[in-house]
């Protein structure tokens, strides 16, 4: 079949790489960030706003649309984009991740993760083969094959077991594939242990996958291994195909996996933290909930031309989310994801021009509180 | 001093009349409904949105504000209308119908409202005094005089008692402004009594306002009695003088009211129902939490051209609100704004062409189910 995806690189900056995918839903400049819309909603935003910023892929959750309303009807609806009302494209989880996270297993084996939904109680079970039927009916431009997501901490003979148990996997996800016009990515585990990455980037790479991600980090174990994992799987993975780097994460990390080579990134930071009073601005972290706020005129991020920040004051916005407004999570969400858009915008001139080094030096010094605390990475949470 | 506000009517139709006011923030094309801002936002809604669909006038309600954040702090921020980033003029209640309906009074007597906050319990005086001084800081462009609002049911002697004080009040309140840029407004009381409403309106007319609005209605009398006692309250109050009526209502409301001679409105329905997953439509009332609209992919309102019917299908609509995203309160919130906007400027190009009648019945008979029930108006709750 035509390949339902299509990946090319127009400059590079060291291993840093800015160019385009294409998808059937259109092109998306990379590298990218995808605000996360768990259940077929950015939560707070509508769909033109997320447009507006400069957003052309969001990610879905396939476990969260299971669920509720289920595929069969997005699929119904038009697909999960018409279904959304966002003109772009969408990139599916292959729900894996949260099966594991966040619904009560009754078991993992060689079949696939049975489960109850933390909504309702009710018996599902995700194989390599379902997980694809449920994307392909959401009918998500890019889906992801499904993988056991190693939890941290993981000794390294459960970490093999399940980047074993993630490439047979791997292997029934294509097979399983029906549609042409959905890409497919593989994802690469090994936990925290370098040679066990390397195993499993070369049983993933070796199937023809559209793309390749990177998962399992961001989960809890340190930082600095998060990103020395990370830089490893980065050269690990074809250079002609997207890289992306699952659930991750500050902008900190996402300007220094930019570095490594990475193309695309998700992460519930700008959204959770907004609804939670937490901003992302040019001087740092802001938490609007600081009595500190109450009377202050100026807008969240001086630096910031977004519609919150060109319209409310802190002590506003303070107000708003002391007084537990809807429109104080609409306001930081829209804030916080026009920051990450306009810092992956700005990291993709950054390599065209030849300058990324300098960019990446002047964000890190920029903001040292982004980070989310001093050693942990923990943001890949739904 | 010179006038805060001017009002002029141009073209009549009937009682109906079409005009507008002229504050210090802007003209106001009347008849006009105002959507309720109860703590310097309309839930859910930012402000561009409420302009951009020709709202120009947004009431407050001073009692949530003196409660959270203090008119201190609004005074100190530029005033209401800056702090909430609307570029237009704001009318603030005097906080007596709040005080009343949601704090622990601890008593009524001849010098104010006694109550302990909602929020904390910290105790507060509402006076006549006090009620102009919180509006001025708060920097209303139109303020409202503090006055009793007479429960329903309620005697002829109590409904006595309470209008006269409302008119002691009344006179306090004239006496107590020191703005010459806000306007103040008198409120006509008298339970659901005629002699009473006459009695209450000469009292209330005789002072010198700017404008005058009959309030105690809405308050769960049956609505064949609301609507007498309006109609009735409409011909007692100038003609050269703006006439609210309080907290009223459906769209059935509005239009009868408007053949009565109203000129301003405010409602809680069309933004709380819409929070409840309710949707006024040209077709009549829509709860889109029904599951026969989970496959549904046509528009709120097929006949509507606001951003969410453009957008959004009911079927994700009904998927938002049974997923808790706030999106569907987003949504609903401006379709239903919109249909209340629509609806004020369909009157007015009504009353301009002579035609209101025609057009009054057509709305009358277009939604039998906007009305909240079949016998109880009680829409004027906060």
């Amino acid at each position: 079949m035509d390949a339902p995806l299509s990946f090319e690189t127009r400059a590079t900056d060291g291993d840093a790489r800015m160019g385009r995918l294409v998808t059937p839903h259109g092109e998306i400049a990379t590298p990218c960030f995808m605000p996360v819309g768990t259940g077929a909603a950015v939560k707070a935003m509508a769909p033109d706003e997320l447009w507006g910023m400069g957003y052309r892929l969001v990610l879905a959750n396939a476990y969260h649309l299971a669920v509720r309303p289920g595929p069969e009807l997005v699929h119904q609806m038009g697909g999960i984009a018409r279904f959304m009302g966002f003109p772009g494209a969408i990139l599916t989880d292959s729900g894996g991740f949260q099966a594991m996270s966040l619904a009560k297993i009754n078991s993992i084996d060689e079949s696939g993760i049975c489960f109850r939904s933390h909504l309702d109680g009710q018996r599902l079970v995700f194989t390599p083969e379902s997980a694809i039927e449920i994307q392909e009916q959401l009918g998500a431009d890019i889906m992801m094959s499904l993988d056991e997501c190693t939890a941290y901490p993981a000794d390294a003979a459960r970490a093999r077991s399940s980047l074993e148990l993630t490439a047979r996997w791997a292997e029934r996800s294509l097979k399983a594939r029906r549609s042409a016009a959905q890409a497919l990515f593989g994802i690469v585990q090994g936990g925290v242990y370098p040679e066990l990455r390397k195993l499993s980037a070369g049983q993933i790479t070796a199937l023809g996958f559209d793309g390749f991600a990177v998962g399992g980090l961001a989960v809890g174990e340190p930082k600095a291994q998060m990103r020395e994992m990370a830089a490893l799987s980065a050269g690990l993975l074809p250079a002609d195909k997207p890289r992306y780097l699952m659930g991750v994460g500050t902008p900190q990390d996402i300007v220094a996996a930019v570095a490594m080579g990475y193309d695309m990134f998700d992460c519930v930071l700008p959204t959770r933290n907004a609804r939670n009073g937490s901003a992302f601005t040019s001087e740092g972290r802001i938490s609007i909930k600081h009595a500190r706020y109450a009377r202050d005129g100026s807008p969240l991020d001086p630096g910031c031309d977004c519609r919150a920040c060109r319209t409310f004051s802190r002590g506003y916005l303070r107000h708003l989310y002391m007084a537990g407004e809807i429109l104080a999570a609409r306001a930081l969400t829209e804030h916080n994801l026009h920051f990450y858009s306009r810092l992956m915008r700005d990291a993709q001139a950054a390599i065209s021009s030849g300058t990324y080094d300098a960019f990446a030096r002047g964000m890190m010094a920029a903001g040292p509180d982004w980070e989310e605390g001093p050693d942990k990475a923990t943001n890949n949470v739904a």
